[in-house]
């Protein structure tokens, strides 16, 4: 679709020259890995979560990325706040739903901070997406057991009835706001091997949102460039810990023109 | 001994076909390095300390992995509960006591969590394993002062006192049980210039202890597997962040008949 | 100036000698990586904040780092306390006022810590150091907007009316103690996109602080050291993720012959 290629050039052409601000409220774990990936992109990290500056935060123009990875009760209420704030603001957030259906603490959780502020986009894979719709699901922690078959139809719902984009990733990726849907392809093995390429993929949308508003678009083309990044890293590397070396590598040496020619996004 | 190399490839073998559940309560500093750990190995990492979702995750089938590395009063409260569940589901949990014996806190958080349940193992330097025996001892900060050579009688009898499996990780490593004792070799020098190889091993003997029953040989044979991983890496890498990208690429591809070949583990 | 290059080297000597402990209280970004930067250069890295625990953190002999990145109140009472302890100690201590000026939490805490406790050294980047002068300034988030011309003057100021010794770092990097300046060169543009560099730099300063007296002394040697890792690393990378793991080596592989004669340290 040389359509969503050239949105993607361009978007990812417009982080290169303005460093969109990406403000992050997100887990111990993917907090040095994910700041990385936004520096490496070209957008400008923030990572902060203390209630008491949370208005002058969000006050930044840019977008930001809730994710429920580490939760506690504490970080729930700056994450609910910061969703509160968001709104009132206008800046679009994406929500990460770390976990949900694996715990009830998570899956409350997200349906909560849903009830708070509308995200522009909710990003997960096929069991934590299948947890937000009315029919529920398990998960098995953060992986992902049920099949993206299984997970197209369940958000299409969520979408339409939270009246949002939603972003489900797996060995391809869905992207739905309920009427429209685009599939994209790329990506490679080892991400499953690296921890974070899902909270990653998550604040990639996170910097192409506050680029791009349309945001049907912007998380396709995102996840489309994050795809592409994976497939030149697995192209060069055999293992681990030197296809996440390369994958950061690549974020930052894919041109505008690259994203363009290699991206595969098709309507579903 | 031949009889542990080919436990060791058994063991990882079912890790890699069952990819267990590793539930890790964890310290801020390690906990991006030890996921990449459990994933590169091939097991399945749960980072998660909220006491409100505490029952829901040691309800996940698999081991959990106590590290006391960046401590706090509320995280104490965690440990306990999560030690305290592990013991109610029969689901064993290795303790780390980083830095007993550095700080009162942490020696008596340590011997506060052994009270709560004990761990099916315990793995930590000569210095923190020798805090935690009745004659006590002090450390410096999270490095070992203490040689092998004084731990080994502290270790069998904190083994022998707390009739659990204590594991020792030094230049070489000593497992005990109090009664039978192995020595394990392996490893390399740039271990001690990279952040979180103790915890890593932790996490490594989790892993091991999800697939097999026996304490001691899972022990044994999970620190002859990331002894063998840190070889392989010190033989190609000449400096800590090559190192540690080796580490985890070798992880991922030592096979259980390259482990069961290569490990070395000795009666003491 | 071989001066400063001979006092460069006779540090970093001491330090691969000695290993001194550096403590640092700072953010879950961070810890992880700059634990990592002080082991490749041959210090002892103490991460731990629990304030029942500070009174015999501070009593290990060397030095601390307070650093604001992922501030929240109890954290805050946390480094109030350590810089308490270090100044009844009389055990150096760097502060890292990361973000200051981009929201209020951040300005305040960063002057209530300087009045609970003099810093030996102050360092930020330029408009961090504006922020904390009469005068204020704003940032945008932890980037540095501000040019080192305007943090010339503020840092002289800041530096004269606390009596304590501020590092700007930049493109170039301004070392004063309000009185005497020094220039420092060296490092490489892809530092911008690997998060934690300003970070890394101030516990490498901090491992300086622990191996000399002289504050001035040891800040511009710490800054030529990490800006000399900066550009070997930067000549071998072409990409951030690879980047970060040759500064790692370097940090390792840099003898103090090659520090005296490649650090860059001019008078102002």
């Amino acid at each position: 679709m040389s359509e969503y290629g050239k949105a993607a050039a361009g978007i990812l052409g417009r982080i290169r020259s303005s460093k969109p601000v990406v403000h992050s409220i997100t887990n111990y774990v993917v907090m040095n890995s994910t700041a990385n990936v936004l520096l490496a992109m070209g957008a400008s990290p923030i990572m902060a979560h203390a209630p008491e500056e949370m208005e002058d935060l969000v006050g930044i123009p840019g977008s930001a990325v809730i994710n429920l990875g580490t939760l506690s009760v504490a970080w729930i209420e700056s994450m609910k706040l910061a969703a509160r704030l968001c709104a009132a603001a206008q800046k679009p957030f994406v929500l990460d739903p770390v976990g949900a259906g694996a715990t009830q603490l998570r899956t409350r959780t997200a349906k909560d901070i849903v009830v708070e502020a509308l995200p522009a986009v909710i990003r997960g894979n096929a069991s934590e997406i299948l947890s937000l719709s009315p029919e529920g699901g398990t998960t098995r922690g953060v992986d992902s057991i049920h099949t993206m078959e299984n997970a197209v139809e369940a958000a299409r719902s969520v979408a339409t009835s939270l009246r949002t984009v939603i972003a489900v990733t797996g060995e391809r990726d869905l992207v739905t706001d309920g009427r429209r849907s685009l599939v994209v392809s790329g990506g490679h093995p080892l991400m499953g091997y690296v921890t974070g390429t899902g909270c990653a993929a998550s604040v990639v949308v996170g910097a192409f949102i506050a680029a791009e508003a349309d945001a049907l678009t912007a998380s396709a083309t995102a996840l489309a460039f994050f795809g592409l990044a994976g497939s030149k890293a697995g192209a060069e590397a055999q293992a681990p810990g030197s296809f996440w070396v390369k994958l950061l590598d690549a974020l930052y040496t894919i041109t505008p023109e690259e994203l363009e020619s290699e991206a595969v996004i098709e309507e579903s």
